[in-house]
């Protein structure tokens, strides 16, 4: 059998493509913002991980501007050997003080960080024990470490303790969640994992990508959010979400950063974030130290959305985030709808298996610091015009 | 035991640092260049991977400055859903036209672009074949797949034929080789490869990495310089090195391209690269377009450069690219040479095990356009003053 036999096979994008309800990689003709321009026409962006608008925040940009000018476009090798600007150890040093750990790592994306960290920390006699709804990110950097990995049913804590109690003992163990779920939009029980880690002699690791900017105190994230931070062991982070980049990062120990910093081969042998990508998250970071009105802002603009869609009948999810998903059940008709949507004039992700049980596709709506009251009243009446039964 | 045992045990960096010999994470005060200011000194940079020295070029800087201005700082989603750029798919077109294949699809990092390739296409029945210096992320995207990986002694064609040997008939198999090795400096056998591949019913992937803008046709890379385009299945390559930006992308077949992008994890669920950082790579493929002069000069300057060490008498390993070895054998001597040099002026990389075999420890130098002879005069005395036992 030839390798590539498998592309030729008639897949589901073949499919949605013939039936011309095909939803991927609609190209932006502008910035990404609360509203955008996308193959030629007008959308309400309700599909981004934009949640404080930072990506077109004045201050941030000229953040990125200077850094262009002053450090040229590329550091042209890794973290670890030539790649290293001072204000890469500036950056890691304001993301320690934000979330009260010793030290930070930065790495050149967020699906990289949590391939770096698992990876680097779970050796051939460990377990890591994963949310059956972690990031695809989460699950590859399990893949790609020496050590076992076991599942529990989401946020079902009475079966992520049967899997602890699977653990040898002697070895070690890191349960990792999504703070926030990317897809869902709950918000991980953290004070039971946490409790059950200590329990079971268990390190705990948060991944904060949709945590970040969006929950806790002044945005810090679902530790602090319960007020847990010295009680989770790693802090995974992203900039390219509420810190309007491109990267990663994990919080944690000295000792556990340095281990990291000297074993891991996804940070060891990639380039450095550019000069641009590192002082746009500093920036970024330092907006929301600045201005934590925005989370708050953040937080009410997800609630006026989640009442409006309730109130305009729609089969919301109730999350407490800024991301709020409608239940569309079918594949197909999941991606009829979103195509409606598009052509309407509103932007949102359709999110189908894999990523959701078989029959529970969704359409993900994400929300912005930046969006108004109007824009989303605009934007919800379109969705109720195209998802509801007619009358 | 706790996981975080293994944190707490002395290591190698424990043993630099206390030595004074640490050298890794030297911060850069000024942009990435042929001189650089790193740590409060002037310090001739012969470790970056920034061969066309196109970081610091005014018209590359220029592209980024107004991809800044016009589309802001990020992109918030990946490629897949929400944060695809029209400059994206530009990119992509110019990156397949100039290595004269199909389709292009561009990752957030070179490292991610081997881990979605190698695990999207190796399939459980799968084998992919390895070069043993190939560089880290490929071993890594090989983990990741669920396909079996062979290893073949390092540009060793009979042993490449043995292992091509022991794939099961109807078992797809692909082989990758770096193009240029990154550490040694030396070219992949890729008519030899290409030759077996075709016997034993093989696809070819070659990691381009330190081959693009440097080698071949214009700097079309290793398939160019041999001659080969059209037997080369697959060819990665990044934007962290000659293209002066971060990054990474394949170049294949539209079916292969098109399967890719619908089934690659770390492709689908990574931000893509931000506007600055797709626009500085395009503008960089258009002047090695514009400027083929580059190239040649490149090559001169490295060929000035080894017969100048060598003429100087230092134990230079013979490649033929800007990547130039010098063997420094011992891991400990390797440290206190580099840290001798790094003194003196000069950064260099230390390469020890596991990038090389052990007692084969080296200082990898590697060469810019934009050097001078001068500099590289100046960079030589040091280099010999500094390692060659004195008369």
């Amino acid at each position: 059998m030839d390798l590539f036999d498998k592309c030729e096979r008639r897949s589901l994008a073949d499919e949605a493509r013939d039936k011309g309800i095909y939803p991927y990689f609609h190209a932006l003709e502008s910035r990404q913002d609360t509203v955008v321009q996308m193959e030629g026409k007008r959308r309400i962006m309700l599909g981004s991980n934009n949640y404080l608008g930072l990506t077109t925040d004045p201050a941030v940009m000229e953040a990125g501007r200077l850094a262009l000018e002053r450090y040229g476009t590329g550091c042209s090798g890794s973290r670890f050997l030539n790649g290293t600007l001072e204000m890469h150890l500036e950056l890691e040093a304001e993301l320690a003080g934000f979330l009260h750990k010793d030290q930070a790592v930065c790495f050149s994306t967020g699906f990289q960080s949590n391939l770096g960290i698992i990876s680097a920390l779970i050796g051939t006699r460990d377990y890591v024990i994963c949310d059956r709804e972690n990031h695809a990110s989460i699950y590859d950097g399990c893949k790609l470490s020496y050590g076992k990995m076991l599942r529990y049913r989401h946020s079902d804590m009475a079966d992520l303790e049967r899997k602890l109690a699977q653990v040898p003992q002697g070895s070690g163990c890191l349960i990792v969640t999504d703070g926030v779920f990317s897809m869902g939009g709950d918000i991980a029980n953290l004070p039971e994992i946490v409790r059950l880690a200590r329990a079971y002699g268990a390190r705990v690791m948060v991944d904060d990508a949709h945590g970040l900017g969006v929950i806790g105190q002044g945005g810090r994230g679902t530790a602090s959010h319960f007020g847990l931070e010295d009680q989770v062991d790693i802090i995974m982070g992203t900039f390219s979400k509420s810190l309007a980049s491109l990267g990663g990062f994990m919080v944690a120990s000295s000792r556990v950063a340095d281990y990291v910093r000297h074993t891991s081969r996804p940070f060891i042998f990639s380039a450095s974030i550019p000069p641009v990508a590192c002082a746009v998250a500093l920036e970024a970071l330092r907006q929301l130290r600045k201005r934590p009105e925005l989370v708050d802002r953040l937080a009410s603009l997800a609630a006026y959305a989640r009442n409006g869609l309730q109130a305009r009948g729609l089969p919301v999810r109730p999350s407490t985030t800024p991301i709020v998903p409608i239940y569309t059940y079918d594949t197909i008709a999941t991606l009829v709808k979103a195509k409606a949507l598009y052509e309407a004039g509103v932007y949102v992700n359709p999110v189908l298996p894999p990523a959701t049980p078989e029959g529970e596709c969704l359409l993900r709506t994400s929300y912005m610091a930046s969006h108004t009251e109007a824009l989303l009243d605009e934007a919800m009446d379109i969705i109720a015009a195209v998802l509801l039964p007619k009358a």
